[in-house]
């Protein structure tokens, strides 16, 4: 057994098969993976990684068996399932996942080809434990999937409150104590118990809260837009290969984009915070529907003729289309008397958290500093824009 | 200057009159006030008292006052009346509050009686203040009364973290730090600038969860509820005059009824633990508009008829009307582009939030346990209530 | 099976017998006895109660049963010694421990006469527990007991972490989950594990920095003093026999001062926090050895000789005298190699500890603000003070 | 004026030159060196960076000058040395002090050469200040310099409240409010005032528990071993040269170290945590004097002579002497009556600690796993070892 120090949860013991696990190289990767990706550029303490949210998962994921009482092989695939729910993020997490879904169709939760073979496969199967049952659970198959992968899993009570340690930021800070203890199951369906809409809809207000303040920060979303043309353009130079990209590491994709001179200015640009700058930040109602629908390569052509209009270099207009908003937390089911409803219904609190979404909702064009202005206008004329809002919200 | 360490602030430097002010009996008075009176009950944690909430909002006024570049004896009128806003507080707080309204037709924030005369005013006159602005200003009165009673003002952000600090349950705990920086004056008016409709949002969510969470939990309401029945039949007694009666510390109003007889089973219960339950817990739907717009003659009028029908002792049924729901934060204003926009005609989530508190809502019917089912019952026909609602929600 | 929110350890679940034991009027009680008495008047956020921490030490006491590997009706013994390891304690806890001592012979860890009769006899004899072993196990007796009373128990791991929290001073967040883990058995000691000696360093220190800041606090002192003085006079006067005063809450006491007339004033001085000042505070070199070695009954004949000296009313000096300085926690044992070894032994940072409380011992000397100066220099001369040191310290 | 949210101190407020300094990049390159370098292979959360601590350090030294009540341009020198003051650090700041030390007789305090030209001389001439007397302060020299470099400088109170908060270790979190309000000048000596040989204490003592559990861990020595062995490598090698070396930071190291094959080795065993392992772990009095006095190229010699005799491959051997144990902090002046006191002869706890860390001290010798029964072997016969010591104390 291995008790590992966390700033979050204080000391985390690992055994069995998590142990085993831990180290092996692609656990020990995430160690290199930022849980935040570039939201350390706004917020300078978020510097922690996937290594030891992983961790905490696992934690949460323990005491949530022991809670529901689930022993043996079944819950030894979830802990496994826990630990490893990350490893088949690609370098800086959320913001290469376009890149990869495009060029290797696969979502980050795709984990089956990383656990079947290597030494996790082996691991797991010395544990006696089946690599496709626990990618499975990764995904959130299965009754127990429902707590690694579903609206009420452990992932997101863990990176809540660790993401709010570590940003500083408090509104992450649920009551994952009292959501832990709550979570029962009703037939094959993972609910909270009777008398806790309250408790519910306390994670999806930390959740919000934190969208608005931390996860959708601009200054994220412009380095992440950055980031995604960058990957493209190294791949495009077939500098590298896709397989290859989706396992480096933050520093080797940032090192990587350093040496290709294609890239080089993007790189330098992340390093120093010298980002872009928002030349258009459009509220819902100001962006036609068909540009909201607007797919990747639509997109694209847009970024091509806006620059073009603008009479700047072609790459240096990025369009960041949030296509649109989503809550999945917002349908978490409680018990209430004899039946199960959907949180959404049950809770005035969570339609006004989705109507808030909508509200909060911008769409960006952003542009160097210099070329602000004529990418503003020219943005307005290709795209129809009615108003380019509101640039000044932090 | 004297520096005092804070749990929630860490250390607090008081200053000028304010340090003058903390040796008067009525500042230390607040020492034997709990903050959060029976919410121990629930929370045995929350021991924290009136005094140290004091000092906090002192100190988030004097910050706040730095960031607006307020200074002088307008300064130090806001600072005492921050570090005095609760010295018109009876005992037990807002438990009494019902009481000492009846009796005496004075609010909490009534205090220039408190402060015109005595040591209190005699400090304030000595450093050039005059009392009866100091009691305006904690009234909410003028420009600057409004950081200390109004929608943003510092007691709220002081007591949200502290009950949470203290509670152990994390939903109160704002950035208050992010409020205080946010806040400015539009003529007359204290609002938040631009950019801020989330941070007030943050606020009113820390509220509305606190509230549900702490501050309205069913088993102070039950306590609150016996304090008020028992402080009456102290009073009606004529043991001790009302004026007495409202500068008792905590201790001393548990002592007074620990020693009358028709008292005495109330302290008991209080002391140990032993509270009433409740026989009713009904939604707004259940609960006719009449029963609802009820005043205490009348609700004191339904109790005896309860009792009556129930076949109990007089006095031993007792019902809790909360009266209509609010949310005095939901018309802090917040400046969007050229306008001032009240915060609920801004957010949904807001909206959400005033909605939500509907849903809460509950009204209560309380007997000692072993009369719980008959009080039900006639509760239930002389109320005309429809159900008696959902009584384990915690 | 009730999960209660605690401030330090979040959500502390109590069960079984401990659950039953709750609800009995003696460990109710607790809840108005604060776990630092006066020392609130030095650090107002100090309200914390032996109520809580006795949960605290009931929480830790079942995770190193845990760790132990320790169940059945052995664990439960602990388990209810935990929770009623504090019963025994009077009015502001520590601070009327020398009124019990000398008036009823007992120590506040007696309690077989709380534990045998009564409703904590019968939930223990409910449970199949015997009261007369949880009584020795509160006492320190057995194998286990050490657990509950000893170098290196979980009460005082409880109280330092809590007790930082409260004050805000940081010294005390010792890191109790190492501890706990570390914890083994030598045959039938109690023990840290090999590896350890900086473990059991840091709760030396912990306690020995507390000492300093908080516990032994000029300020506490001076009160608790006056707290003694004030029961003793409450005894002689039979307004109260000393059974009665045992089991007094802190505002039962408070209000009996405040009712006796010739314990009014230190009632009112208490409240209003208007304590005597040192006209004495002396290093240890500065104090004949029999004056260190002077019994209660001796301290008291130099109080009287003091104030007839300094012509100041009898009953308004003080002399708080410490005794020799002790630090139980340096006897205990750490592996090392093949050995047990003695901390002090072991550690000469533990040396420089007990150097260091020999070095802040000091001896007071107290009275009214008024009469510092002639009660000082009656003092020296009655005592043979070589000087009456620093009283500007802290 | 920026607000920069810290996980350690809520908001810091940057003005004036810091705020300016802050986009040069050589500060946003301390982005990328971590605080704690290899320690995050112990404790996973420590991924803090320079660059937060250094706004840590910026506000710590902006709150003393308030309190010692410095304005002006000496103000803004000390402001900008204190944001400066680790930009002189290479990649992995202390681990690879040596290399830099010996290939460009550089200490990491020796900034000068960075800020005489360049951007940030362009700064801080713009806003008024002396570039050599910035980097003069950063040195610690001067009156004021004390408080960016000295035995109770800013920079010290700073990490150990960050490491504790980002280890979960909680020995370090002192309590620098106080300490910055107890800082005074005596003369041109910063000491502390009169009464605070225990706050003093406490700075001491929450370092010397760092020491032992986080900075001085022998994974993180093992660690920091095998990054200067590979380091000086790279540079034998001519794969780069000193001046470029120095400005790395961890990820162009760690990605030039993978690059080339003498050291890709050392690369992958420090980013799969597949470290060397210790063959000896040697207590003081085990050790020749003449080995502890041994230079670098003395050490060089034994690891190859300890290689030779073990018969393992030539660079498979590390020695990693710590030398002769200090502890700055002691010499730390407090004001006791009228002296002006060093710690160490005031305070027997100090001495304690002094005694402790030799006690502590151990000398490692380290190979990989399947070679550390001949390495140790060797090792006690060329170093002429008594006693080979306790490898398994954590």
């Amino acid at each position: 057994m291995r008790a590992i120090k966390d700033s979050v949860h204080d000391w985390v013991e690992v055994d069995g098969v998590a142990e085993a696990l831990l180290d092996t190289p692609a656990v020990q990767r995430l160690r290199h993976i930022k849980q935040l990706s570039t939201i350390r550029l706004v917020y300078p303490s978020a510097n922690h990684t996937r290594f030891e949210h992983s961790l905490g998962v696992y934690h949460l994921a323990d005491r949530a068996l022991a809670h529901l009482d689930v022993t043996g092989a079944r819950a030894d695939t979830v802990r496994a399932a826990a630990l490893l729910h990350d490893v088949g993020h690609g370098p800086y997490g959320h913001q290469t996942e376009g890149i990869i879904q495009r060029h290797l169709g696969r979502h980050h939760d795709d984990v089956a080809h990383l656990l079947v073979d290597g030494d996790i496969g082996a691991v797991l199967r010395d544990h006696g434990l089946d690599p496709e049952r626990v990618a499975a659970t990764v995904r959130g198959d299965g009754k127990l999937g429902q707590l690694v992968a579903g609206e009420l899993d452990v992932d997101r009570m863990d990176y809540l409150v660790r993401d709010a340690h570590h940003t500083g930021v408090p509104y992450g800070t649920i009551d994952y104590g009292r959501l832990l203890r709550a979570l029962t199951f009703r037939g094959d369906d993972l609910v909270l118990a009777e008398g806790n809409v309250a408790t519910a809809e306390s994670l999806l207000v930390g959740r919000a809260l934190m969208n608005a303040t931390v996860y959708r920060h601009h200054v994220s979303r412009i380095a992440g837009t950055m980031l995604d043309r960058a990957g493209e353009r190294l791949l495009d130079a077939a500098a590298i290969d896709a397989e290859a990209f989706a396992r480096m590491t933050d520093a080797e994709l940032l090192g990587a984009l350093r040496e290709h001179d294609a890239t080089a200015d993007a790189a330098r640009r992340i390093t120093e915070r010298d980002l872009y700058k928002r030349a258009v930040w459009a509220e819902r109602g100001a962006v036609p529907g068909d540009v909201v629908d607007a797919d990747y390569e639509t997109v694209r052509a847009f970024e091509r003729e806006i620059a073009d209009t603008a009479g700047v270099p072609d790459g240096e207009v990025f369009v960041d289309n949030p296509g649109h908003p989503s809550m999945p937390e917002s349908s978490a089911r409680v018990v209430v008397g004899d039946e199960l409803r959907p949180l959404d219904q049950q809770s005035p609190l969570v339609q006004g958290l989705q109507e808030s979404q909508r509200v909060q909702w911008r769409f960006g064009v952003y542009a160097p500093d210099e070329h602000v202005p004529e990418v503003a206008a020219a943005a307005e004329r290709v795209l129809g824009l009615d108003d380019v809002g509101d640039t000044t919200e932090q």
